[in-house]
């Protein structure tokens, strides 16, 4: 199985975007939403809970790892690829060479929480690729709150968004990475306030895009995975709200297996 | 010492409070951050994360507990009181108790987390006082995310307040219980939104009164505590924005010490 996780629901995108570029694949998704969000916290809390999570998915058949999260990504992947032997993948380094191929002026946004942004994971990335980039990064804390909540096409909505995004309407940014897998959700409104010239980069089909190229050059890893199109949904907690966000993502009714961790 | 646990850092009102009204007490403070919020999170995981930070704050010596969060207040009291001997406080009685006082209309307004208005606490205890009164409760999720990033003055935080206060602006409640540890940190904002004639009851203030009356009332216990002014403050995760928090709620400069629980 294609083993997925994220601090909560917000991966989901990642999980949609996966059986939309490669359908069949059977997934097993874990939510980790009694920790819930991992955005504000820090890093050794964070690498805590990220190395759970691949162990619970690995014990439920998981034969390649995706982390939907890009809080987990930014602080945790060098842990876990030394603790780890299976394949994998993380939503940075995709995002970040979309963004390369795809800027002209080298001019790049960073959007996403306050734990990635602080990691500088993104910056450090871009100017690998292209010492001459300029790369400048919002927190954006509040975004994942309102998505989870579902105000997603609320006046107060587009006013925080607007009020984050201002900073960087200023520096002619061509580019812009949305660095949370929780933001796909805003991207109306996001593309709105920035304005259309701006090319968004969304983590969730970018990382989509490279286990769908890894499985067609690593067909022995490829064979060992099931295709009966199941996805099965664990979470650390369930609540009402969260099965809400949930069907709004996959646009299906769902059904969460609860499991403490 | 008195033993103050909160989901985060807002239940430092209530250890504000507290010194404030009864100064010179030791206070051994736990700030569960790193499952914080607990508002949104299910009845049983906030159960087991207040069990946990009930034994941490004994083991520290604590004599006498505050449940300094309404969601815990809400949903765990009745398990909290079999399992333990220690005297505890929760923040949901007092807080009715003086709303019913204060009351002329009898019509109460409830604002708190999704958790808490879901249990219908307040309801059920201010209809066991004044079988006649009605109670209009509205869950604000979004005050507690607006609060953490200390956004106290913001036109968008005055807006989401406004849309949250709304349906009881029509309900001529002429007072409104601050459901949330969090939330007397918007008093100013709330009292302008709901108009100058609603009395707002702070549940922080309450249960400090309470407190205070206890001790006074029973000696014994309070001739256990000590009364060094000590103010110990444990937090299950750090980062600099807990840090900003607590110290714009303190109002001094305060040093965390960080437990794994």
């Amino acid at each position: 199985m294609i083993g997925i996780f994220d601090s909560g629901v917000g991966g989901l995108t990642v999980a949609r975007a996966i059986m939309q570029q490669i359908p069949g694949y059977d997934i097993v998704y874990f939510g980790d939403t009694a920790h819930t969000p991992y955005g504000t916290k820090s890093r050794d809390t964070v690498i805590g809970y990220t190395l759970n999570n691949i162990k619970f998915l690995l014990n439920r058949g998981a034969e390649l790892i995706v982390i939907a999260c890009n809080t987990a990504s930014s602080i945790a992947t060098a842990q876990v690829l030394k603790q780890f032997s299976a394949p994998i993948f993380e939503v940075i380094t995709p995002a970040v060479e979309l963004a390369v191929q795809t800027s002209k002026n080298l001019n790049f946004g960073i959007i996403g929480t306050r734990a990635t942004v602080t990691s500088g994971i993104y910056e450090k990335q871009i100017i690998e690729h292209q010492p001459r980039a300029r790369v400048y990064s919002v927190a954006c804390p509040l975004l994942v709150p309102l998505v989870e909540e579902g105000w997603l096409d609320r006046a107060e909505t587009a006013m925080i968004v607007k009020k984050y995004l201002r900073p960087l309407k200023t520096r002619q940014i061509d580019t812009l990475i949305l660095g949370c897998t929780h933001y796909p959700l805003l991207k109306k409104v996001i593309q709105r306030k920035i304005g259309k010239r701006v090319h968004l980069i969304d983590s969730s089909i970018s990382v989509a895009n490279r286990v769908n190229a890894f499985l067609a050059a690593n067909t022995g890893i490829d064979r060992r995975l099931g295709r009966n199109g199941y996805l099965r949904l664990f979470v650390s907690d369930v609540t009402d709200q969260f099965k809400k966000i949930a069907e709004m993502t996959l646009k299906t009714k769902i059904t969460f297996e609860c499991v403490r961790t």
